[in-house]
């Protein structure tokens, strides 16, 4: 367990220390800092600090990296600490002194900038995809289930008549709400940093429009001090709206753990998404949703674990931004695993029938009666007192034909509107 | 210290114990359950459940609680577990029978969270119009201090010339960014859940649109199920619109604590700011900056203070949901005051002079000398080696002529365009 | 809302915001300032810095003090800052110059610290009596419902027969073994910074072995440096004690909230601890349990609250400090009163008869069934494959008389054991 | 990104998921599981549950698998979840029947849990010792820079003087007293919890007392329900002892980090701890110390990390448990790594000289010049104004000569004390 008593030198376990995670996770930023180095070469050419012939060369190199990378074959080998080293020793194999000179008016932190916001957008385009993929099916769902009826908790007890249409639904419309988490964090990550070097600018004569409208942000990172800022808050920001996506994906799972229980019994889970018990003949246990639940809980706690690294450090780069990779990187590429996993698993979802005729249940409907009574006219006290003593003197009759009307309620879901609210998403 | 053994009797500890600080957080929240109730009551009274009669009375009603409270003068009695029982105990007492049947259709659950949505949307425009004058007030600074260098530390070393004008830009400009969550939460809020009942509907025929419409809100939250699934959402979401706000206000105090010590000394806190040491005659505290710094890093811990709460409950209310108002009431007025402070106090701050002539600065403008040889053709290397050597031998002049031109650097801050970021800002 | 614009001048307003809940808050601390204030007059007497006469009048003065606080007749008017002030202003008032000399070789720092700790040794002490109370209280519970079978549970699904025994005696050891960190954060307490000056210590020549020896503290904090560190590090000890305690306290009560759903059944609630519905006459709703757990999160929640506010500081006092206090303070007193309505509340809990016939459990006692026949000399697989045959074909008969003979098992529960660990349970 | 699209199929793809990490972080606990097997085999052996022939084979083909782990050539191969399918598949092969009884009267959960148990002892008991060494090498720096003054701040203004011998010992002296959680976690792992099954015990007739005493706890988990409540509980304890000294030395990165910039310049970090920059001639960072706080911020979010994940778990084995290795073994790794470049690094770390001797500093001295004025009888109030005074109009002289006298002092530092502390640290 000792990493420093591996034989290494201390210099060797020094380097290894202060690279970290970056040669492995590097591989999730590589491309997007070969897409900025494309747009700051046209950028500096157009400014005359490069000529055409350079540009054209290097514009080459790195369409052949981008080419590499998409395949899964760019690896950042051991003797470089980062992918930024790799990708600029490549160019300098290539393209000789141009490769050097691409770095002109820009330091390695706003080249690390740049790929962690593209990155990160990118990664917000992906989950809002799912995100919206993954609505769609919950309202075809509560379409399908909307005549299933189940019993409404509330404090965990029984209280109402509630329906898996209104349940499939109310997960649909809490994404739906949560994904504008998604188009906050969009709008910190969709601010261009190139430019503003290592935090106060260049005295270079950079146009930083250029970039910006190459790469596609939506504006500038005005402030070259404020864009340095951008470290830090931009993970946080993701860390943010993945968890409050995570928040209702982990309710959502709570709810189907329980509901496969053999006190509830309400549900089946699709075959893949269960184990056996090695010793329980019986049992069929809800691993999937146990650990959609977790990882959901875990991506919770992200937005915390970003704040303690960052906060009270004064504004400026610091070295310590760097772990923000290894805390966030793998929960990020675990949040769409376990987004597809739901997309896959929900269309499978089983209802049971005939839970809903358990005595245990008669009790739910006595508002129901209650209601019915007041609406013949029955004083409330009253009503509520005659089905109180049925209950007691077990003469009550539970009034499951019940009819309701107001948008949202059981007999009208309002879906259509539902949809309106998923069709209106979107990251800009 | 032991609040059980104070004479009480154990039903009136668990009373004080059930009830919480409610009487007096609730306070925060009444006007908003007025507000809803008259919406209510107009509802019920165009769907027939009211007579015209019974609604006049209690419109006026209400109107007397609403200016009873604009005036501070409605108070929840020791008699009312909360602001609820209370104003339904008015209105009985007004306008008797009538006072009972608002509550027709409608649950104390629906009842609450609708005065929490509408309280949280009052709470969000408050805080913006905050924002946008913190913000504007930082961009006049930014203006009057351009000229105004300091050192930019990265790794808390001093590593280049920054400037005040900067500085001020940069949190001006990530204010404007984070307020992006003020929006995210906003959505989450603007959503109408009367009509929702405990979270299952009702049976009554009631018009859920023409109370969305009423009382402002965007939409309705369609699914019963989904909306009472707002209960600690919205929460939540505030929170982290919050912490969103809080770290950057933090680093700025974190700064100005900083750049006020004796060793960087580039600032002069506004007098009521600071206070004295009984025995060190030498030192000028900046507490008030400590503690807005203090009070910032608390802020950030709301969203986990509630997720721990709320998490792994599944849905349907519980009733633990009471206490996400002790956990964030009190502190959401603090920082609506920590804004007026910075109002007040920012204005007042007064930059130093004569800092950036220390020798031990001098070599922040290496960076100068060798961009400026590389504009006049001398390769990086060589310009690199050379510089370094005049600093070794004693012989190096640090450039402090330089002159930046791109936007976002000292000597072109882009003000107008974050300007027009912060234009741009609104709520929905 | 906004605290700033009620007619207060600026300096009020700035005042206010420094003062914070101080004035409120520090009646907590008061007593202790005022022992440590008797220990320090001693100890400046023997080192002549006061004279005997000196001494006997503040000896007095502090008498008086404490007697007024310890029957709430002590209080902090608006004129004082905080208790320190106020009490500095008693002794001057009474005992002339001698109030003022008690200052000497002493600064705010090590005065307010000194009361920290102490005021932290008492509450440890405090908690650790009522935790032994509950957990003693948890073992009579076990003793008597050692025959009350329930499902144990795993995966949310009913797997074997367990125990009411079993369930309270595991909370019982489970709070025995939480205590181990009571006693963490009673030994950080524990030490004595008085003398430590602002954290550099004092050029007058004092005893601080003496101080100790009267305080009652186990060591001295020895390093200025070190002690003044300790500032916020007692607190996060203090929480993360609690924050153990809270987590097992915050699961039974989850555990008795399901266990009193009607999907289970299994326990009645004392009729104090719940409420009724006002739509829903066959509720009976948790709440004291629900809120129990609420606030048992909360306090999990404070280790995080703590070090979001002090980390990233570097050594020596900060102003922030001061808010650990609102932070923690009423959390605290929560945490006490939530042990008392257990201490109350555990002796009254009933458990139900009969839910271990439902049909539905019968398959609990399939590992009983294939134990028994592998005990029989029927190799595993095979007793598996005809249980679940069995089960299969509807001949399965639950083998309800089984008997386990291990200490820790539903027939041995071992409770000596675990008395035995209470017993041994101390502060240091 | 998307790990969906890879190719696999579906039961391939949900495999993964539940397999996560284990086949890689099992590795850690393999060598646990072997141990306790060992002890399984003999008590089973001595209670007639296996022959003395088929133990003495498990016994052997364990001590191989031992051997083998210890060479690192126990691998899991990708044909198993886990570790513990592994060694069972091994034991099979090797001893035949023998190796299926093993799993008599055990489940998987237990069988677990003990590995767990055993894992985080043997963890603490080395952090203990690295904390020991470290502790020890504070004392001798301490010792060694007793002479070297430095300026002591408080709100980050420089208020008196410190020395390095104060703050090397203050760290000592913090550690050691963070040591109580290391007791306090071990005190929660050193219980055994093997016997109890999934958490319910078995109908076997086995020992507990038995493999207790074989594997060394201190003590039986006695309650089957309580010993399996401790799986993430103990995970909870680890890291709130990881937390404690991680907060520890954060703070002494956070002070290195500040004390080596250019503002202060009090230190000279080892060549290996720093890095220059590609631009800036001359920068040193102190990127080791950087990215050492950050990982000490990190470990300090693990108790939250836990919670997340566990909290609002009602009691009983769920799956959610399994991602706790995910969340925390890496970390705790990563935690050894840090103590040991720390106990690599403070022993090269360098004070500079002079730096005391700015003028900046000079005014730290005045509560000097007013204790000595006091202490030759001039009244405390003449005292601070005569300073006060000669301060303005420059006449004031520093008094450098200034010798403290007490314990914890400047001039007695009481090194021997903490020593002791240090000595009388042990795990039970």
């Amino acid at each position: 367990m000792k990493l420093w008593d591996k034989g290494f030198s201390v210099n060797q376990q020094i380097e290894n220390f202060t690279v970290g995670k970056d040669r492995e996770l590097d591989g999730y930023l590589a491309k997007y800092d070969m897409l900025a180095s494309k747009a700051q070469a046209n950028m500096l050419t157009k400014k005359g600090l490069l000529s055409e012939e350079e540009n054209q060369s290097l514009q080459k190199a790195l369409d052949q990296l981008l080419e590499k990378e998409s395949k899964g074959e760019f690896f950042i080998d051991e003797g470089f600490e980062d992918m930024h080293s790799k990708i600029e020793a490549e160019l300098i194999k290539t393209c000789g002194d141009a490769g050097k000179k691409i770095h002109t008016a820009r330091s390695r932190n706003d080249q690390v900038l740049v790929a962690i916001q593209l990155f990160h957008k990118d990664y917000l385009e992906q989950v809002m995809v799912k995100i919206k993929e993954l609505s769609s099916i919950l309202l075809e769902k509560a379409k399908e289930h909307k005549d299933d009826l189940l019993p409404g908790y509330t404090h965990f007890q029984a209280a109402m008549p509630s329906s898996f249409g209104l349940w499939f639904s109310a997960y649909a419309e809490n994404l739906i709400s949560d994904a504008a988490f998604l188009q906050a964090a969009y709008t910190v990550a969709d601010q261009n940093p190139l430019g503003s070097g290592a935090g106060f600018g260049t005295s270079f004569d950079i146009d930083r429009d250029q970039t910006t409208q190459e790469l596609g942000f939506n504006s500038m990172a005005v402030s070259s001090v404020g864009a340095q800022m951008l470290r830090g808050k931009t993970e946080k920001a993701v860390a943010m709206a993945m968890a409050m996506l995570g928040g209702t994906l982990s309710k959502l799972s709570y709810d189907l753990v329980m509901y496969n229980s053999q006190d509830m019994g309400f549900v089946k889970l699709p075959n893949e998404m269960t184990t056996g018990s090695s010793i329980m003949p019986h049992k069929k246990n809800p691993d999937v949703f146990e650990l959609t639940r977790a990882h959901c809980n875990r991506i919770q706690a992200l937005p915390n674990d970003v704040m303690l690294c960052i906060n009270n450090l004064p504004s400026g780069y610091h070295r310590d931004f760097q772990i923000l990779k290894e805390i966030l990187i793998e929960p990020m590429l675990q949040f769409q695993n376990i987004l597809d996993i739901l997309i896959f698993a929900l269309p499978q979802l089983e209802i049971k029938q005939d839970y809903m005729n358990q005595a245990k249940y008669d009790s739910i409907y006595t508002v129901e009666n209650i209601n019915k009574k007041i609406q013949e006219g029955v004083p409330f006290r009253d009503a509520y007192r005659d089905v109180g003593l049925s209950v007691e003197d077990g003469s009550y009759e539970p009034l499951k034909s019940f009819k309701t009307q107001h948008v949202g309620s059981i007999h009208d879901l309002g879906l259509d509107r539902i949809h309106a609210k998923l069709d209106a998403l979107k990251l800009n």
